[in-house]
């Protein structure tokens, strides 16, 4: 199978190993460290929100039936019975010609059905005890309803969702100090090739140092994986067989680097034909990368990336990425497109779509993609300013400038940044 | 001060806060503490990239003048004279008619100018000394020349970017396992108000939980912070002035929550009085949140966000997170709108720009902006979903549906998520 390969297409090859994966378990972890992690079940209000009537601003309360009468000229003058901080309960029910100032967010007073904006009152001397009401509330005016927003026991976060801030600021109301998520998948970090150096060694003829390793983590870590260093992989296939097995012990999944084309030391290519290994694609009809290999050895999966930096980086992107979602839980778990214009034509032709990456732009309302044009797929260097891949489909036509192209964000566009 | 503001832009109150904000000092951390991190300084190569000549691809290095009568029925034999895997120092000088056998990334051998292609060659057996070439090679095909893609010296990345995977990936290239970045900004995060509670504790009559700290403190980890959960502060004048005094010693700026309004406890509000503070701003021309503030005291930042949630998580968009920004060193501080069609029609008169929390969506490479239209600003429970600020111009127009509007993104777009 390592030199007779079947070719398919990346949709086929990111079906094929996304049906091998399932949902890790459930875990609950404080809310200081839910960030990112995918909830594991719906989340439901524990109360209702707000659970008190409440003011949203400041003014007086008042009963709206004795502002009937009020207008700007002609202010209805109500005795100040109480002061109600937020946080307060009040002490004293409001009856005919009364009112009390209330604070945002406080508590209404018994009796209350509206509420007065401070700067449509005024009163004779500041510390009064009466005020004067210039306008006419109808009742319920500026209340906060209890369950206005929210009523006890409705959802307020799905399963599957990733937590974000304002997931954290919900989670607070309604008081889960702890959130039910799925585990984070692990991810143990291979590279292969007798070449690799590690970052602090001094570079020597021929060898180069590892950078996939330190680029892979961070992605592993983004897209909510935990990353796992482990040792280079021997080139020796029995070696980096139990190797393989062992590691799988510690991890969910296992990311390799390199190691997956023709040559007579790609040790991930040679392993696609041992028994122990079921393999689900060794050859994707897509350029850069197409070695990339998943596998899965003793029933676990393997996904071997290309050595090549920009291919290995695009195998993320497209095998990767999506593999951790489904094993984190989420809903979304196919690559997502968005369609925009081609900024300059592109002609180059090529038997398989090519991944070209680039950057998004936004003119007008219209979204452009622009190729990092004078980039080989293998540049280290330009990674880190790319945004997006952009898809050429094969054949020998390409794209005009202008046209519509398929393109995968990989990266917030810069004016988020 | 407190009760006769100042009515200033958006952009106005931004330029008065960063304007006093300079950059952190520089540090140096270890390559696996440094993503998100701003690079302090312009990084330059350490070595020509790559630093040999090298082949791309797994094949045969060869002399191109021994190819030049090769084509497919009349392939030209040579000999086998070494095998160099990668990271091998290769031993053999190529002499007329002969090869060697080389992997992706391999030293090219002295003698040889190109490589062809395993799968444009033939070997008569697998163990045979000899292969055929199968076409005539230009001097130069398939080698990647020393320096091709980096120039040892040249730029690599620049002070003021953040650190990204890619990023790692070319660090680690040129061995900075040290990278140099400026020291991300503590940021003290308090709130005010006596009605507060923490996540775990029990709801009372009046009391909600302190929701808008779990959320702040995400957004100032995602904008390259370090957040500091400080107590909650006192609604004692003297009593806050003192504890803020105090936080300001372990933070580089604070940032709180509630009690900037007209209300008789709104302690930050009272603060803008006092002789220790320079105001900057306390009525900005927008909603929600315009009596958001911003002062210094003893000279550092405060910005005093409002506790309403949405008002809160705008003004930590508009205000915060370019002051991170700008502390963190990044060349780009200013907020960065996009341009989309508004999807439907929003005419709801307001005095000052209204800040719709919305989403953004692209159909047919037009960029849509969408408001969360049921919301109400303050609302706490749709803050997670939302990705976008749609900004309505002040007036009575407002927008139509699909006529231009700004859009402040503040979240990935779903089609990256």
């Amino acid at each position: 199978m390592r030199f007779s390969r079947q070719l398919i297409t990346v949709e086929e090859a990111l079906h094929r190993l996304l049906e091998r994966l399932g949902k890790q378990e459930k875990e609950e972890v404080h809310i200081g460290e839910a960030y990112g992690c995918r909830l594991a079940e719906d989340v439901h209000a524990t109360a209702d929100l707000p659970h008190f009537d409440r003011s949203p601003l400041d003014g007086f309360a008042v009963r709206a039936v004795d502002t009937a009468s009020a207008a700007p000229h002609q202010p209805v003058r109500l005795k100040v019975v109480e002061k109600i901080g937020a946080g307060d309960v009040p002490e004293v029910a409001l009856t005919e010609g009364c009112a009390s100032r209330i604070m945002t967010g406080a508590m209404l007073p018994p009796g209350a059905d509206a509420v007065i904006m401070f700067e449509q009152t005024e009163q004779p001397a500041a510390l009064s005890q009466e005020v004067g009401v210039k306008r006419a509330l109808p009742p319920g005016e500026n209340v906060s309803r209890r369950g206005e927003e929210t009523k006890k026991g409705a959802v307020i976060a799905h399963a599957g969702e990733q937590v974000n801030a304002g997931t954290l600021a919900i989670l607070a109301t309604f008081g889960y100090s702890r959130v039910p998520v799925v585990r984070k998948p692990r991810v143990g970090l291979l590279s292969t090739g007798r070449e690799l150096l590690d970052v602090d060694q001094p570079l020597s003829p021929g060898k180069i140092r590892n950078s996939n390793a330190w680029m892979l983590s961070a992605l592993i870590a983004e897209a909510g994986g935990i990353p796992l260093f482990f040792p280079s992989l021997p080139d020796e296939l029995a070696m980096a067989k139990q190797s393989l097995a062992e590691h799988l012990q510690a991890a969910d999944v296992l990311v390799t680097s390199g190691g997956v084309s023709v040559g007579d030391y790609d040790v991930m290519a040679a392993l696609t034909d041992e028994p122990e290994a079921e393999l689900l694609f060794n050859r994707i009809a897509m350029r850069p990368g197409s070695p990339t290999t998943g596998l899965l050895l003793h029933g676990k999966p393997i996904i071997a990336l290309s050595g090549n930096p920009g291919a290995c980086f695009l195998g993320f992107e497209l095998f990767v990425r999506p593999a951790l979602a489904k094993l984190s839980g989420a809903r979304q778990v196919q690559l997502r497109t968005v369609k925009a214009r081609l900024a300059v034509s592109y002609t180059k032709p090529c038997p398989y779509p090519r991944y070209l990456r680039g950057r998004l732009a936004e003119e007008g309302g219209v979204l452009y993609a622009r190729p990092d044009f004078n980039e080989k797929a293998g540049n280290v260097g330009t990674i880190k300013d790319s945004e997006c891949f952009i898809v050429i489909p094969a054949g020998g036509g390409g794209k005009q400038a202008g046209e519509l192209v398929e393109v995968l964000t990989h990266m917030a566009p810069s004016w988020r940044r």
